[in-house]
């Protein structure tokens, strides 16, 4: 196999919250793999990691609806929903708000542009990950604003990918990140994300220039909320 | 079923040429499927639909490659491969240079920031659709540049969707197609091109300003190629 894995990364894709109930309770969680299957009668797809919550409760419930992100999502909310398991804690909480599509779906609607909810007809088995298609039920707008992508939010916002996703590539493939190993920066052990000191933490009132040690005591990891003690140096 | 069909164009897709061969014949077309489904080992897949030769090539060999484009790929090209159909004639011509991947997978070079090859490990059936799951064989870099997006095609190219393609909306499902239809535009039979007197044919040598009536005789679809007869006031 002969794999440039810089590659990978031009494929396009969007960022979506995709939600699913079961039992009363709800779960939702960052995907990159929402696409469209038939044109007459809309299908679409989703794809999910086994290990994920949302993907059982999609499993049991057969439903499912997509939350179209805004470019202007910020890095906590994304963080809440690519990092964070619903196994181990809520993710809906009073910060976030559910609405309901006409067939009583819910939808996350903090930093959505539109919604979508389809009915699973058919399931995948992809080995780690599961395909759910479904029949397009309901799609409506939310905000104006433009669509968050994948490009925007690795080039532009610097996230970084959950080792849940599809496209996650472990960071000794990447010449870019050898490369950026020697530079003495720290990376999340939970999440990969590399604090930079040569950009700081804007969203987190670290101005760039501020090494890592200079860090107070009580800041996070600005995608998935861990302290300090979890990152490793570079 | 309450649809906005508006929402389903803020779904985000790259656009990417699929190629595949059989018994010594190579076609491809356009699709906006890619999407990668496993990452340990790295899998992929696209949706084709059952009317185009590449999907029964695919089917038939087991094997195809994808040609991640570049923004700069001229309407022609797109078209060749997104409205022309490889049954009525040759899409491969001496214009079209095919690399061949380290398996012998025919790869269109032309406007290719890079490409990646699969060998295809499940196919299921979705309807007027064809999803192929493929093991990743191998994924190299060809020239610089930004990946084609189909928001960067729709919105800045003003391209438009093919009939065959998942995601095709008739024009009357949308309010701004209703509009412009009240503009005297013309829209093309075959691959649903509408000519803009506004916009012109810049690419074509068509002056913004110019009328559908005033266009040469000589003039052709930007998007398919075909002649001035084949369109229709809106």
């Amino acid at each position: 196999m002969s794999v440039n894995f810089e590659v990978l990364f031009q494929v396009s894709y969007g960022l979506y919250i995709v939600t699913s109930e079961y039992e009363g309770s709800i779960n939702g969680c960052l995907i990159n793999t929402l696409c469209q299957v038939n044109s007459e009668p809309p299908t679409f797809q989703v794809i999910l990691n086994k290990l994920n919550l949302t993907h059982d409760y999609i499993a049991k419930s057969g439903r499912f609806g997509v939350t179209i992100l805004s470019q202007d999502a910020p890095f906590e909310f994304l963080g809440r929903f690519g990092f964070r398991s619903g196994r181990q804690m809520p993710k809906i909480d009073d910060t976030i708000t559910i609405l309901r599509s006409p067939e009583g779906i819910p939808i996350v609607k903090n930093h959505g542009l539109s919604y979508l909810t389809c009915e699973v007809f058919k399931t995948v088995d992809v080995d780690t990950h599961t395909t759910f298609i479904g029949k397009l039920l309901s799609a409506e707008a939310l905000a104006e604003g433009s669509p968050l992508t994948y490009a925007y939010y690795r080039k532009v916002k610097k996230g970084k990918t959950s080792k849940n996703a599809p496209t996650y590539i472990s960071p000794e493939k990447t010449t870019k990140s050898i490369q950026e190993a020697t530079m003495a920066k720290y990376v999340c052990n939970v999440c990969g994300y590399i604090y930079d000191p040569a950009v700081g933490d804007p969203d987190g009132g670290v101005a760039p220039g501020t090494a890592f040690e200079s860090l107070p005591d009580n800041w996070v990891c600005p995608v998935c909320g861990v302290g300090k003690d979890q990152f490793s140096k570079m």
